[in-house]
């Protein structure tokens, strides 16, 4: 045991220089021998470690010379510009494409990059199946009757309790359950607007908000949006006059995977309180984080009861299970009434295994291996990128979450890249899909919730090849 | 097995006779010794067909006399006269009220009159159980992953394979999973209308409904209804230029469990058809018919696809597995658009589970031991009543379904009745509650889903004292 506690923080150890940049693209690393010697382990366990280190893409051995950092070409990309999209509403939805491409979903000849979930390879397949099991035993008539109201005790306590590590502080009796996070954006959504009313995005945007917006009769107005630091603060104060709800989605925002500043979520919920403007604020992605802190929310800041706070474990445990939640602030009692006409329960068997699953503690075990797997599965899709994608190609910097954005030459357009892709058995999510507007014709998102294999390693630089075609001559 | 089958054949077909009329209440029924002779079964055989019949309240002995038909008072209480709702709109929501039997639901200490269904005691749990644990293993990824968008598929055939029985000749294709009959009727109504449109509804009118329509910003027109044909048509005719959508629950309605005749069911589908209004057709509780037919729907006369057929498993099976769903005939794009971003998916282990459960035949076996306990309720509900209620009270008469609606003399307030049976645990759900105008305040709706014991019959029989109070002096 001893051993291999050794071996993963010396390895961990010399990952993190690497990624930190300590140790620069292309310099000599120690060579097995001084390794050995310097920390006290046997020649093989060090030569283990520097394979461990090549899988990871981390570093590199030349014959003879020993093993060097990897020139992490990704590091070199560019990032893609802040996003411009017109400062009017202006809502054109792109729905053939979003129906094609949610079309591909249930087909197992693909491989889906085009999805936003981790695949069921990362997730505690056996011990969910037994949590339902424990579930169908311990609740009152097997979970056949109606939840209490408010949803699931334990899953609401939960909650609460890992509201700590963010500063949230919710109490139980501050969280309504849902039937996933769609369902708790879209229940806010009815407590909050009119139709004809206004409602705030980032652009990018999450497909499904901005089709949910459309079918709930507002108008989306998308505004500026930083790559690395999320909405432009001045964009929105700008437009603040015409806005009456705020959707944000700070923390690993799908597609660009940024993390907004503490900050800059300060600011926005101390200025949206000042103008009376709601925020919903989507947090699905907060427990991905691959640094070492799970980052705060806008409610950590919220003092009003102005921000209600939506999450769900369908982007970390268990997407098929639709459990969901939000902490409402003062519009509770308008989310409960909606709750119960227009969904009455969540199903309650459900919601009791999720519930006892996150009080297990085998959560946030299972937490650090999937964020792990991201992080990594990130740095090898970047690598691949900048290997295997065309010349001037841009991409994301995610910093948690299970997708990267990939901005291509303008000349690339990624909806005619979708027919090419699919026919190789590659389904992408076109950059079209994320804007109700005239935008994102040369971008892509791209799931990196797969498990690492050659066979996607060989996916990716495909699909760089039908890129590369856009440009050598107009397919 | 043959001599419990002949003595189940004889016990029904006596209990057939009383039911039907053709033995008539005080009539004396052959003695223990002449029955025996004439079916050759023994004299306790014969003695245990008068103990069973006796304690379904169907007959009484009398000592050194026999046995007689009960008196059945219950076919003498009047039937409550066709409903007079205002015919124009007027929402006026009894929140209150709602709100507080409503937080009644999760209570263990209460007697729940006020619910519509079934209790616990009457479902196959144990079977229900096994069919998730298999679900869980059959499932890829254990039912973590996203369902298709339309639906579990075994669900969807069963469905179809069902609907042929009430001549709805669905096929898979035609039907589209929802959480619960609920969300499939908000759905529809996402679907059809837009605010400040006026939806025709039955009166009275199940709460969810009415809630439902109230915060979608709908105008609800109530439509007058008889209680035992239902909706009255030419009511409905008359107010057909201005109204938008109509939502109808034809079969066994609650709360007055009446089954629309298959005349009046065509003759809606056609009026409608020829308005160009569409019908929502919420069928929820259609296999609890208490006689040997399952009931038609509007749906079987639909040959525009302009009936958007509804139902779940939620008052047959387990409420607290939110599995409904929709034929939303011409509808179908519109309602998946509209599923896909208000909820993505349903509960995949469950819908799955449902699926399996109906496929095994123990659906219908199920049904058919539920069907006989809700109309042996009904009839020892419909006793008590005409034993113990105030004089002048009417009730409905339930063809099928978990309810019965009471009409008490007016001077008896339920909304005030409802707190004086709470001090007693009991909990009704009051007439106000089944309207947004001012109606029903001397009516209530009980369920009859609960399982008959002396503790029920005593219940029974506490309300009607608390209920007599209000005549000798109001309290």
């Amino acid at each position: 045991m001893k051993k291999d506690f050794l071996y993963n923080e010396i390895a961990g150890n010399i990952a993190d220089k690497i990624k930190t940049g300590v140790l620069r693209a292309g310099e000599r690393l120690s060579s097995v021998r001084t390794l050995s010697r310097e920390h006290g382990i046997s020649i093989n366990t060090a030569k283990r470690i520097f394979l461990e280190l090549e899988a990871q893409s981390l570093v590199q051995s030349k014959p003879q010379s020993g093993y060097f950092v990897s020139p992490l070409n990704y590091l070199k990309l560019p990032l893609p510009e802040t996003s411009q999209p017109l400062p009017v509403v202006k809502n054109m939805e792109p729905n053939d494409l979003i129906d094609s491409v949610y079309s591909n979903m249930a087909r197992n000849d693909l491989t889906l990059l085009s999805i936003g979930v981790p695949s069921g390879n990362l997730l505690p397949l056996a011990k969910l199946k037994k949590e339902i099991v424990l579930a169908t035993r311990a609740l009152q008539e097997g979970g056949t009757a109606y939840e209490p109201l408010q949803g699931n005790l334990k899953l609401r306590r939960m909650i609460a309790v890992r509201s700590l590590a963010w500063e949230g502080h919710l109490k139980e009796s501050d969280v309504v359950t849902t039937n996933g996070c769609m369902n708790a954006l879209a229940l806010c959504l009815m407590a909050l607007t009119e139709p004809g009313d206004t409602l705030a995005l980032e652009s990018p945007c999450y497909p499904g908000i901005l089709q949910l917006a459309v079918s709930m009769g507002l108008k989306v107005l998308e505004i500026a949006t930083h790559p690395v630091t999320g909405i432009a603060i001045d964009a929105l104060e700008k437009l603040l006059p015409e806005i009456n709800v705020c959707l944000l989605v700070p923390n690993f925002n799908t597609p660009y995977g940024y993390c907004m500043p503490d900050a800059h979520k300060k600011e926005i919920v101390k200025l949206l309180a000042k103008h009376n403007i709601p925020l919903i604020e989507d947090d699905t992605y907060g427990d991905l984080h691959f640094g070492p802190e799970r980052p705060k929310c806008c409610k950590s800041f919220d003092t009003e009861g102005n921000v209600l706070w939506c999450s769900s474990v369908s982007k970390t445990l268990a997407p098929g299970y639709r459990v969901g939640w939000v902490a409402p602030g003062k519009y509770k009692d308008r989310l409960l009434r909606l709750k119960l006409v227009h969904a009455l329960s969540s199903t309650a068997v459900i919601h009791e295994a999720t519930g006892n699953f996150l009080m297990t503690g085998r959560y946030d075990h299972h937490l650090r291996q999937l964020r792990k797997t991201l992080q990594e599965n990130y740095q090898r899709y970047a690598l691949a990128i900048a290997l295997h994608f065309p010349p001037g190609t841009k991409i994301s910097r995610p910093q948690g979450g299970l997708t990267l954005w990939v901005e291509f030459p303008k000349e690339i357009n990624t909806a005619k890249l979708y027919n090419y892709a699919l026919k190789k058995q590659i389904s992408i999510a076109p950059g079209r899909m994320f804007t109700l507007q005239d935008q994102f014709q040369n971008c892509m998102r791209l799931c990196i919730g797969l498990p690492w294999t050659d066979e996607l390693s060989f996916t990716l630089k495909q699909l760089g090849s039908l890129a590369k075609a856009f440009i050598t001559s107009t397919p």
